[in-house]
């Protein structure tokens, strides 16, 4: 498997209290670093392939800290540029039984958020790589983030690479509205689009007019929003996820994808004890990729898309840990003991 | 909402054996400090209400320490009292699965236990108020702490201010005989009556008939307590709550409340991963004495005060920390991720 | 009850990583110290049996802390000897959900497996005792612990003791064909067997014909196999376990038991939000060894097993630690708050 | 003691990193909140002396977080707006041995550097106090900052409050040609100076002839700057403090001090096993205020400050935690064993 | 080596606040179990020594973690009783640099100073030892205590045991003059006697002349005060130790001691950046014990003591944990790396 | 600076009590990984040169998690290999005060120990290097890391790359007999030279006869043994390490170098509060590299490597985490508080 994948976007510091407490009980945060594109890079990484960041970090012992969280894992991070004054941060409260997540965000000012076209050498950057992966969130970011973004999108389309996206919608960075009207231009570089099933319409105006039933998983609704969207954008391929649930640790996932073949339904995978609710999505976008690149039907690209997915909820921190063998154990059913 | 509530209790300082250990393992313990009253002032003072809590601490560090936790969350503490020679304690060892909580007390002799009837200036420590809490634990804590509580609820009622009382049986500190002729006398003078569905019997002598089955939540009789409690003590309001459950952090709670307007059924939450058993009963009579400082009607009321119960059992410690928004969210499902 | 129960085995130091995390992440590691036939002895010192522990340990501070380890539960360790260069290791990277538990041993060379008969004065070390147990983790060790403990079932079985094997078949030290060819002649001195349903194969060749179905427990199966095993060996007493579940921290399990008056299904006791993977299988041959030395019937001795090998998932470490009210408890419904 | 001291400032979120860590190293950030002002008032506050604080937080969790933790030891903190969208950060890496501490700042766009002018109604938050301080780093946060400084130093004045300022130059907010420009013309106002020796030329221009060698304390250097400083802007009283050490955890500190009747050179404290070296100046400067309040001569006042920066060296966090008589126990020998 | 020695006295659970935190910081406490005759019999088993302790715990789960904490260190618990209602407590703050310890007890009412004549079986007790050792704690904790004392000391010396006592002033349980009355008539049956230099006046009124100079170690004074022990009580060997330091982790100790040779003082040991200020007297008087059980010179014994008293400080908790071998290592010149 | 420099040897997973604890209190071990030459290369990749590292780790999780450690620092890993059955393992407890830390070694049987001549490919493990640096540890390891390590020098000779070596002897490993007669054949290729003084005896042979004084650094001694050295030799370059202290975390540390302009005596630089006391000697010997590479005069060379030496232990964990600037911050009298 010598191809190279290339994914580009922000990673914040994250700060999370511990053991369930509120941020007024909280005495010590919890660091990791983390964010969605790199998410997918290190996930990849974990999977054997030959994985590639590109991002911008102040020059200062925090850029520096969040560079060595990364590379630790096997992460190529010699591409990233070293700029601006501060490094974007999000608080995280995590929730508990009923009692819901909450993250407050603290990015504005970024090394990244302040990123110009022309600072990033994009022939270098992608030189001797097959794919290039970004998410909704940058073009959210700033303005100027988003100029970057198309002239990355640009320059890997130029250069022959498959690019995918991964909507990604943030409501706490954009409205419907701006998100539409910054995301629908960059669709026509896109080959293979990633989201959540509302973020169909929230950043591209696909609309769903099946009714999605408290109790069902959505396959229904999650088909006719893929076919919306390979009608009105041409995608050739398309996986988008669902997700139910009423406790913070407790979620059912699955997804539908779609690709030359046809449609598939993925697997319903039940979790309950989740250790950390983000990066389910990023490590499902890894997965599909990932089964793109060894060339799997669809089916198998779907299932081990969302067995990634689930599985990168059982580890602390954004990044999805584990290996594809230990994806595939997941599938089959978890949960034993290895000894 | 310019209303003034005081509570008047005990708190201890409780010390509980980290991450499921047993006291036998435990090489250190995490300490809060709580107790049935000061919790309910706490959750009201979350809830934007203007609360002060009454009670007395020893004149050391560790009363010191007690204080300065309670007031962090905005409770007026300068109503207290510093006395006598050691604050109460308790060690609790969280339960885990099939295996139950255990609390061993230590709070002979603590400053509340202690006090006696004249310590407190009760015209001073009510001025200004419109509400006056107290439960079944100040009375069965000492004989001298018994004649202090008749003490205010007597003050409470010349000076005009709603009395509510939460009878909160602990077997730990006395029988149902004692406890029986100890509060009804008191009950002449509260207004709403609050409880768990067995304590109507262990405190008051009022049984009820109505077989609860095992699966069920008991609302029925529960119907059936409130009415006997009614007839015989003559409340204006009575919120009595129910639990269900067979492992250490998963329970369904609900409750019956009546008021003027008749019998209201809660919504049943249920809850699973609970962080903290401690603390539910306080945070419910909180959302019940919130909903009455609203006006609200009965159904809002109750359902309110079930769901600040419950979202209670998801904070480390005996407190409630949900503003009312987060509680009311949590009624229309929480557990999600709110970015 | 004065009888006195010895166990022999080998204890190694486990460390695992904290908090759900991958060994990639941790930073430190929990330490405890166990091995099967020490879980049992301490699990029988909880329930106020008179428990020794024989065994071999490296004489520099990491024996002595194992020795102490133990010993603060109650277990006699006076019989120990302390020789060799190691102390045997595992390292436990703890499951979570859809992952599962992962377990890399390091044991080789250490102090037990370099054992050799004669090493230990059996007469001394099984003065006074009237219960001998051990498992089939010993003979796996190394050939030297195998012709030890040999040894000692030989030594015990003249001795006039009870002897008791339960099978614990492990994967990484040998295969069923290794396991079946040492296991089988020592069975000729045991008097009662435990293990679970599989080991009646993997360990001894004793297969089942009946099905076991994905949901049901596979009571049916297990008469089959203590059907078959008595048969063929001609054990007075047998107990064998059942487990089913699919996420690492939620499993069902209960076991079969026979003895002179025929077979018992035990009861069935869910687990949820469980601990410790580690340790259940030996604090129920702990409960099956209790029930027969105070002569209970059958089916009080199994759902005792039962129940003890389920509470002993609610403690962090190997060992069980309930008192045998506390198991007993459980039965009736645990996870209550007792105060 | 019934007089009441206001001071007004900027307080942070400080995230240090734990045990001796690298931010590269650290996997959580112990959370404390402080800024100089703020801190003077927690220490008054532990003197018995009725402290407010003033300030701007973000109305949001952080901001609640940072309001408890102030208020949990007694300061009012009833008199703080909320508003603006962050709250300041900094990141603290604490040096050991031989090896520096080092501070990232991360406060631009803070709720209290975007304060403006008539966003604090001062007539209504100096209600009631005798004493006003402030400290050079209100000033230098930002312009607008800047202007409600000079704001509230006039309304003070005009109210009648005695004014102390401490000058706390921080490079890492402006260069001295900018501190003079915006400090001098605020201290027409300021009746008690307090600062470090080289403060009072990086801030005021005013400079010291005689050389500070390298092992003295610098006492005659002090008394110059002192005279300097009287001369050039007629302070009634000025404090000024010393500080020399090669170690992180190992400091000698003292001070001069001026008022009416001369001048006086405060004891000489050494100090080793410092817990944290933040906030020693404005435990001095709480000290000074201290002993004014209590009309003590100049060298009882300068003993107790010098001892009072000192103490406060010995807790965890920016804030001093002695009461005045434990600040009196270490001036006569601390270290002992009290039991 | 085959002597044995027992020592009674009361046992109480520590709990400690980490990391330099003051009471009103900390959220969790650190827990260890001592006492000043346990600690004796722990130090005395490090050192391969035969030692029981005798005691009385409460019967409940934090009494057998007191007794399972001792055990682990190999000290023979079985002739405690449970009776009784709780555990001594203590609250310590542990001091830093300039700031001192404090000390909160916390064991009014416990099991052990409920203690009366006739419930301990003191022949059975004392089976089989050579020594008996208490201290000056014991009689100071109650009334009934101090007779049980009485009744030890008479059936100690009754049955051949050499008697040691250990002065231990505690001026938080008596006065210096309820400490001579009960302390002097106690003296007849000792045949060693422990203390520090204080202790000989404070509670034997033994007085010193020699001024003892603020730099000195007191060897003079110390000389003096042995001197006039023995000429009044007719001790036949007395230790006295010496401590001086002005941090909290920073003292300087010495000894003198005296036994038919005459008088030898004791090495100097200079102590920087020690671990735990507590139990150090009472590793000192296991050493002193430990030489007279071994035959050692005065000289060697008494350097032996002041360093086991010394390394005791650098062990977390009340406990000596060396080995007689890492003690006389200390002599030796302490502090390097052995790999 | 594009120079490269590989370095080549053992990493272990080392695992440490936490705050001060003994084997025997330890709950929890802090893991890190490090080895000699491992440390050199992390060091150097801090001063900013290319540095890559060779060895071999098992094909496990643990080996992963070594490898993953030690990238993040930015050393290039791609050239070790995976192979064996396990990661070296050390166990470190560290001393306090005047007792002295200890480590207990399990290495036997290591993936690194059972490397064999030809297992690595050193044309390519060392292409495009200019610097080879390894250490006595590695020959001491096993007879066939000994032929490896042969190997590996003469290689790297051949390919014309500056050869150094620490000796870091290892008493747990080999005798000075077994030493010197590995390590002496070796030195024919080495071009410079860099040891701890008393290594020059143990492994060399080469003694020195002034006497080191009991307070001075032994500055002449071992001037003495560098010239017995190059005598001997023919070393270019000689670097050897002097330290001194008698507390645990209380060092005097320096060192003398020799190049072809002469003798250097390195400053002398006083630790006091130590975090780690291990890898002192191995960021010593990064600092002799680096000034080499840059080209510094012996001076400079040699207190730059001092300082480097001393900061590392400041840093918990084996490695070197300072900056060029940060060690040269230090020489200048480190330990104030930048902000």
């Amino acid at each position: 498997m010598p191809r190279k994948v290339i994914t580009f976007g922000e990673v914040m510091m994250r700060m999370s209290a511990p053991r369930n407490e509120r941020f007024t009980q909280a005495r010590h945060l919890d660091v990791i670093y983390g964010g969605a594109e790199c998410n997918v890079a290190v996930a990849l990484s974990h999977f054997g392939v030959d994985a590639a960041f590109v991002s911008a970090f102040p020059d200062n012992d925090l850029g520096q800290a969040a560079i060595n969280y990364i590379r630790q894992y096997g992460v190529d991070t010699s591409r990233v540029i070293r700029r601006g004054s501060r490094l974007g941060l999000n608080f995280l409260e995590p929730g508990a039984s009923v009692r819901s997540s909450k993250v407050i965000y603290d990015r504005a000012g970024s090394s990244f958020s302040e990123l110009s076209p022309g600072d990033i050498d994009w022939a270098s950057a992608l030189n001797g790589a097959d794919w290039f992966h970004f998410t909704g969130i940058s073009p959210a970011v700033s303005e100027s983030a988003r100029a970057v973004c198309a002239e990355a999108v640009c320059a890997a389309k130029d250069a022959g690479l498959t690019v995918s996206c991964d909507l990604n919608y943030r409501s706490a960075l954009w409205s419907p509205g701006e998100a539409r009207e910054a995301m629908r231009p960059l669709m026509a570089n896109v080959d293979m689009l990633i989201g959540g099933l509302e973020d169909a319409d929230l950043c591209l105006d696909v609309r769903v007019e099946k009714a999605r039933s408290r109790d069902g998983m959505g396959h229904e609704a999650c088909e006719e929003a893929i076919a919306g969207l390979v009608e009105q954008f041409g995608f050739s391929r398309v996986g988008l996820t669902l997700r139910r649930g009423k406790f913070a640790d407790s979620n059912d996932v699955s997804a539908c994808y779609m690709d030359g073949s046809g449609f598939r339904r993925g697997c319903v995978m039940e979790l309950r004890g989740m250790v950390d609710r983000v990066g389910g999505g990023d490590a499902f976008a890894a997965g599909i990729i990932y089964g793109n690149l060894l060339g799997w039907d669809g089916q198998r690209t779907v299932d081990f898309a969302v067995a990634s997915g689930g599985v990168a909820h059982t580890f602390h921190g954004d990044f999805g840990l584990a290996s594809a063998a230990e994806v595939e154990q997941a599938i089959g059913g978890g949960g034993r003991m290895l000894r």
